[in-house]
């Protein structure tokens, strides 16, 4: 068997839970559930851009899928299928053994099925696609934010850019501070649950992955609101907290990006159930806001208004 | 607006035809139709690897998405939606208007929604997943063949590889066969309607894009069978026609790839339908072997067995 067909095999091909045909033919083929409707995305991740070109394999692989079943918990989807499609410079079996082993852990925790692909040669670019569930007409999207919503955040922001930070040389942390930032900037844990159980509660959600204002901006957008943000509200860890007049700290929790907590709206009617939701999948969940007549989007601290260098990450700007 | 979401909105925003939300928001969403299965691939393309970095942008949209359209006929699946993620190393508008003018073209042609993705900086690579309907049951898989099967491909093999190799250098090609070439090299067409059509006809089918000795490899090895193919009955151009005894010649032929043609088997049974098929459907479609006990499959010329250097495109080998 030749080379690159040796590389699926070994390593991309895995028993399936609810796929009809998987890898190994021209096409997968899958069955959707009778009243729902299908829910796609798509991310690319480039070596240099979206990862250090020697970043451990693992995590890369498990970050893979984990940043797009993100992207299925913000739409309220349930994520079954995902497709892979790498380059590789070369044929590096024991790298793609721990790129794979942390790809199917991620797909083992949530429930996804690896139904096709493509390996090719060329810069080491890694193309994900997630498919998911969401029943007819109950899918979350961006657009739907009503005028007085309360604006929530999952979890905790700005950690992944703190240890991107902490690698780059940039700032320089320890402990508990340490552990929490790599741990969020390489094995993000996607909302998938939380996402689910946000159907008929949020009127609009989205995952944070280009930063907190970026990502809130489109919901707003698309929903024509605004809102001011206070940064005293905003979720993060104590090394953050407790040092808010930082510029950089500002940064890194409204723009830092690759948080991969859920951002959603929802009426204030529903601050209970939240709560309760809250405390049922045991993730804190933070109300920073609420919505207002289009004034665009902005976040203020002690009263004075911020303004930061990158608004969010854009891979052109 | 920021660039990269200029980029998305400006080239790859269009009205669809048949999906229920587009490109927009975390993920696209979409319905299939009752008593349909999803049939799912995807292809990553990297220039150096697949096409020339400097190639004709219009072309290089076309084919993105022709080559997996592709790989739905070979399933006997209705190509309906596709995503495309892509990384520019730089914003290049003009680029991506002529990029997204062939992607678009293709996609019109064929009945197909692009219906989200991503853009990203990084080296050029192209990573498109197609998808589409075949009714439960009545995909064609690769493992179908049965022995005693005749063995078909549409259109004529090798001239996509003559192109590619007039471009390099390595032949000079004159006049129709030149037009003829280059055309197939930059431009296939998926044989789309020949892939519905044979549904409840076909044993088992792929599409050549390695080359019809890797591909059909694929069929036989799936089905526990083999075949020997004669050279001479094999669909060509004529100056491939006639200068069969040429190695270069035989090599493109069988081995060329990026043909896009289809390669399937069928019962002897239904060789007048096939017959009556190919004129309905004004496409030529020849008969070259049978399927055999599995002896494995190789090809002769005059009674001599071929030897190729490179049985078929592995990016690994």
């Amino acid at each position: 068997m030749t080379p690159e067909f040796n590389l699926i095999k070994n390593h991309f091909t895995r028993p399936t839970r609810h796929t009809n045909l998987g890898v190994g033919d021209d096409a997968a083929l899958i069955s959707i559930s009778n009243g729902m409707e299908l829910a796609i995305s798509a991310d690319m991740l480039v070596a240099g851009t979206h990862f250090f070109a020697d970043c451990d394999a693992q995590q890369l692989g498990w970050k893979s899928l984990a940043v797009n079943i993100s992207d299925m918990a913000a739409m309220g989807a349930n994520a079954k299928w995902a497709t892979l499609a790498i380059a590789l410079p070369e044929v590096n079996e024991p790298w793609l053994a721990e790129f794979s082993r942390g790809f199917f852990a991620c797909a083992d925790a949530f429930n996804v099925d690896l139904i096709g692909g493509d390996t090719t040669r060329g810069p080491l670019t890694i193309s994900v696609q997630i498919m998911g569930e969401v029943p007819i007409g109950q899918a979350i999207k961006r657009s739907g934010a009503q005028l007085g919503d309360d604006i929530w955040v999952s979890g905790k922001l700005g950690s992944a850019a703190l240890g991107l930070a902490h690698l780059q040389g940039k700032i320089e942390l320890e402990n508990d501070a340490l552990r929490a930032s790599i741990h969020a900037l390489h094995s993000p844990a996607p909302r998938a649950t939380l996402g689910l159980a946000l159907r008929g509660i949020a009127t609009s959600c989205i995952d944070i992955s280009d930063g907190l204002l970026a990502d809130l901006g489109h919901v707003l957008k698309a929903s024509n609101l605004g809102a001011t943000l206070d940064l005293e509200k905003i979720p993060c860890i104590d090394l953050l907290k407790n040092s808010l007049e930082n510029p950089q700290f500002q940064a890194f929790i409204l723009a830092g990006g690759d948080d991969y907590e859920l951002c959603f709206t929802a009426p204030t009617s529903k601050r209970e159930t939240i709560n309760l939701l809250s405390k049922q999948l045991n993730i804190p969940i933070t109300c920073i806001a609420s919505t207002r007549m289009d004034t665009g989007l902005q976040a203020c601290y002690k009263n004075n208004k911020i303004t930061l260098l990158k608004p969010g990450f854009d891979h052109f700007a």
